[in-house]
């Protein structure tokens, strides 16, 4: 079923590629298109002439049919700021300085004002913590509470960072930890039902990632001054990222296992349904951590520069020749384990369990 | 419940005026807000510091819940287009060269690839239309087909079209006929079902203003490039344009019943409703024509420059000191008649009827 998806997607950068204009002008207002759609990255991105690169792209987002939403664990607060984050997530990775958010609000009836209040509540305190504009969009009805947005912002011209840039030799950097999505729904939609029970603190962590994601745009902009090769933010889960920069790359990558970070409550839920921790840390979560490809002169530079900003970044990984995607453990190397987020899954928790049960 | 949008929006305005950061840079890029949300325009405005400005709206169709998708009468070809003109007409009514288009495509399990792919023609081909690049979005699943998007075009600094422009003596100019679609919907929900039946040539000329709605890029050009003062896209009725316009400029408007463009199709479906043909196209029809104000004096420029074109530039009124809407005709000055777009309402034709029919 994800191969679905990517083949849509071929049939529409087969569409996109064919016949369109490139370039446009307006008096001394003159853009030209380095990367649309057929570059199948994060945001299109256009060349100011004369100046810099705007990027921009555009992000749905379930919002009230999140799992977590219908189990009640998530509000329309919630859901206002995911939408800005998910947005503004595609942006950063892309190394961009945010500038704009459209959205679009399409409400029903019976939604309270308070309610609607508060998704508008979510996308500008979203908007506000990472210093873009909410620019209005369209508001209008629909049978159920839908959302969708487009954000853009700009970069200087050749610091873009694309897929594909990610050589051989490379490091692989991690701007944070993955996986607690997954193992959120995991917990919330099956462990807990099963009678099981983290502590407060843990299922507050839990929720925190689905509650508050953060786009790593700082992240982003360090990346793309300190001139990483390639950045992608972590948004169908870990191994589905390193896939994806590896193919657009041309390259393989070896992950150690004991070099990523997973939070305490991925492993706790690991530990009640009996998944290997790994596995799920790397599967099906939308992380919107930035994932990037370092040459090794730059390491120390780059490490210096987050730390100097408070920042967090993991080295995880190598780039290699060999196209494979390895998992260095203890136990030698293994194939990449976890899975790719399924969009057309009515239960994603099952699909991530099914996918990283302990062998 | 017209009101109740009216009322979302001024809180998302007051929302979005808040705190939020209104300029931004990047090596030598510079961008600066001129007009968000808060000004309540067809799309954003940002400065391109040193050259021209960039303007991004967004907007959502309802696609397969339009009543003639329901019923029929639209295709998965005829959506996508739909969409992507829905999207460029805003571009077009701030005078801007559309660039690009994001998406957002979400589709349901069983649709088919041959109707998703008949999607992305649609909105394929009319990006080529205005000459801009779909510059690819969001695919993915979804309960039903969810269609959304985000055009963004460019344009000289100081020719940007607003809706806060239109000074008293200015003429108000329209770019096509007005009503058809209103009129459509009233043809094919109501008189057909009645037993009514229109020549297959009235019943295209309805349909066609559903099927291959043309935003007005070019007219939009036109305008900026002659100087117009305010300008926006006829898109929840002619009616409704006027009043918008006016209220944004702090003025009346004095509309010439006999001078506006009403295709024959529009007199036809009023005759079998019994509604008053006028108050029919002026009523709460999506029409993606544009309303500008101009200077008196620039007029036969403008007729000279459309007519070298060969567009359509029809005056039908003219904005006054007094803030009164009215429709001259022969029995004298009434107030301007017809009802806006109800976004709340399931059956528009219903609405249309009630508030259009004769006196």
């Amino acid at each position: 079923v994800t191969d679905e998806a990517a083949r849509l997607k071929s049939v529409w950068r087969h569409a996109a590629s064919s016949n369109f204009a490139e370039g446009w002008s307006a008096g001394e207002l003159a853009l030209r298109l380095r990367g649309g759609s057929d570059a199948n990255d994060d945001c299109a991105i256009l060349d100011v002439e004369g100046n810099g690169s705007l990027v921009i792209g555009s992000d749905y987002i379930r919002g009230v049919k999140f799992t977590l939403f219908e189990l009640g664990h998530l509000g329309f607060h919630d859901v206002g700021w995911y939408l800005a984050m998910a947005n503004f997530s595609d942006v950063a990775a892309m190394g961009a300085t945010p500038v704009g958010l459209l959205t679009v609000i399409r409400y029903p009836r019976e939604m309270t004002e308070g309610d609607f209040d508060e998704v508008l509540a979510g996308i500008a305190e979203a908007c506000r913590a990472v210093g873009a504009n909410p620019l209005g969009g369209d508001v209008g009805s629909a049978e159920r509470l839908f959302l969708s947005g487009a954000a853009f912002g700009i970069c200087e011209k050749d610091r873009v960072l694309r897929r594909d840039g990610a050589r051989a030799g490379d490091l692989l950097v991690l701007t944070g930890p993955v996986g607690t999505p997954a193992a959120a729904l995991v917990y919330f939609d099956h462990c807990k039902s099963n009678g099981d029970q983290l502590s407060r603190e843990l299922e507050d962590e839990l929720l925190q990632s689905w509650r508050r994601p953060i786009a790593r745009v700082g992240e982003g902009r360090m990346l793309a001054e300190l001139g990483a090769h390639a950045c992608q933010d972590v948004s169908d889960g870990f191994r589905d990222t390193v896939e994806q920069l590896c193919r657009a790359s041309g390259v393989g990558c070896r992950v150690a296992a004991d070099s990523l970070p997973i939070e305490d409550s991925v492993c706790a839920v690991a530990d009640l349904a009996g998944l290997d921790p790994v596995a799920l840390a790397l599967s099906a979560s939308v992380d919107f951590e930035l994932a990037g490809a370092i040459a090794p002169e730059d390491v120390d530079r780059c490490r210096e520069r987050f730390e100097a900003a408070g920042r967090e970044l993991h080295l995880v990984g190598e780039f290699t020749a060999e196209e494979d995607l390895i998992l260095l453990s203890e136990g030698g190397g293994h194939p990449l384990p976890g899975t790719s987020w399924d969009h057309m899954t009515d239960d994603p928790a099952a699909v991530t369990i099914k996918a990283t049960q302990r062998r």
